[in-house]
């Protein structure tokens, strides 16, 4: 196949997350080192992860410039030296960025082992969105599970992926308190069949008192916790002694807040969940998680899709994603022309 | 033996630790129940615990008014009923204080299961200080033992219990980094025989800087912190990725503020240290503890007295302790006249 010597692509100046950071530029396609493949994206979603990435705010900060964006679909047009790669060329798959650039782009080039072949019945859409949030939400139910604990707290519940977990927790039987932050956020949950009494708004004003009630009644021992500051504290305050608060987002932008009694006296604890390290999960858990999401990605693990943009319109489509975060997905789709 | 009908006690009135809430009375002795004996106490010291039970910090806040005083030494006067109770009658002993009235008194009655006779070669003083300091060194250290961990790093370290973990942590071979707010009692802990680069003074501008630097080079992977509040989370920044916080006191009276990304992408935890449920040691463990204290109370175990003052100069001695807390500690002596 003959590939083109330039293609568009987003760069990132500046970690400063201010749009004029964020240019679009024409640039070398990148060749797949050893072990890499050459991905054409169809498609790449606006997630938490990379908003916080352009803050500055997401594990290491790649040097600048960089091409954004930690997954994305499409079809591998060629591979660097070695048997896995070279047996992916031609297939549609899901992948993830390695160390360097990104997805937000025409090309990506990644490790073969960041690529997930999808099924016939999985359209480049779903695929996009195959990797960070189905394999977060298989692992943070598979948390609970081992934990063998009746109830779970999880907040941002109205995200995408606090949709998924209600949708897993509900076959697996694992009983989900939602804390979402306003009330049409509840709504939403409440249509996806769960119990009125385990939706909570946060901005209510007997919000804490309710959420004490409710962990003491289910028996909440675990809360995933995607939003930090407060809310970290609230949460091991609300519920029994010997919980866990498990953060894996930072929505709040604030740091954790935690009474020291809480720890001390009542046994609790707050660690966290990073997909790329999913203690306390093995790698052979993580290689049954990757089954479990393949199979189950028309349905389980779908995400809805609010909007799709071209690279050109990076700027309107990140503001129309921070304002309507539990409203679907924004995909990046660099075929589509302005 | 006779008993008086009434005896002197402290009485708190309220938890707002202020001085007036603290009253000399005239109170009945107590009778010991079902399980318990009657303690002549002979000497009560102020722990960091008793001034925060006072201000209403402490676990649970016991109904009011009630006598302070957590632990003591003294002779076992009396008995209620059951075998254990009676043998201990006429035993010197440390104890420490049940669900109702503290040490702060002529007797305590209290669960027989609450007290240790002490070895002849120990004073009624020094096993007055043998239970909550001791015992929470010995956990700490078996603690970091059990974690395989070379090096940990100890807040308040100038604190008796500071002192006392860095004399153990000596034979045990586990490397301490003590962390002192003060200039001064950075010399404390090198007269001790600490190593200069092991001492770090958190008022220094150069804290932060000197703390990852020394825990990098030390591999020190777990803290245990007294002082909360900022501490935790300068802590958490300072250590290599999956390290621990153990907090097990709030010295700062301020919430622990912790970046959620240390715990995101660090895999790195906070949790809590009680003596009251000191996991994860087991009920075995303790009883270990317990052997080994006693043993070793004259020398590894011995805890320097900065002054005795009698219970009418509580507010005097509670002034001095909080103004001098390395320097030794105060204890309360009812047999002393004013």
């Amino acid at each position: 196949m003959m590939l083109p010597q330039t293609m568009r692509a987003l760069e990132l100046r500046a970690y400063d997350g201010r749009p004029e950071s964020l240019a679009l530029i024409q640039k070398p396609v990148p060749r797949p080192g050893p072990g890499e493949v050459l991905v054409q994206i169809a498609a790449s979603p606006i997630n938490p992860s990379d908003v916080a990435s352009m803050r500055g705010l997401y594990s290491v900060r790649k040097p600048l410039p960089v091409v954004p964006g930690l997954e994305a679909s499409g079809v591998i047009v060629a591979a660097g030296s070695g048997l896995f790669p070279r047996l992916l060329v031609g297939k549609r798959v899901a992948c993830y960025a390695g160390a360097g650039d990104g997805a937000w782009a025409e090309y990506m080039a990644t490790p073969a082992m960041h690529c997930m072949p999808l099924p016939k019945t999985v359209t480049l859409d779903q695929g996009s969105m195959a990797i960070v949030n189905p394999l977060t939400a298989w692992c943070l139910l598979e948390i609970a599970r081992r934990g063998k604990h009746i109830t779970v707290v999880h907040t941002a519940a109205a995200s995408a992926l606090g949709k998924m977990v209600a949708r897993l927790a509900q076959r697996r039987r694992v009983h989900v308190i939602h804390i979402v932050r306003r009330p049409a956020q509840a709504e939403i949950l409440r249509t996806l069949g769960a119990d009125a009494d385990m939706v909570l708004d946060s901005s209510a004003p007997d919000f804490e008192e309710r959420l004490v009630d409710v962990c003491r009644r289910r028996r909440a021992t675990l809360a995933f916790d995607a939003v930090a500051g407060d809310m970290t504290g609230r949460l091991l305050d609300a519920m029994p002694p010997h919980s866990n608060v498990i953060v894996y987002g930072g929505l709040s932008q604030n740091e954790c807040r935690v009474d020291a009694r809480r720890l001390i006296f009542e046994g609790k604890r707050v660690e966290g969940f990073w997909l790329a390290h999913p203690a306390p999960l093995s790698r052979i858990d993580f290689f049954r998680a990757i089954a479990a999401v393949r199979s189950r990605l028309h349905d389980e693990y779908k995400t809805d899709v609010r909007r799709r943009v071209p690279l050109e319109a990076v700027t309107p489509g990140l503001e129309d994603y921070l304002a309507h975060m539990s409203e679907g997905k924004v995909l990046l789709v660099p075929s589509v022309a302005s």
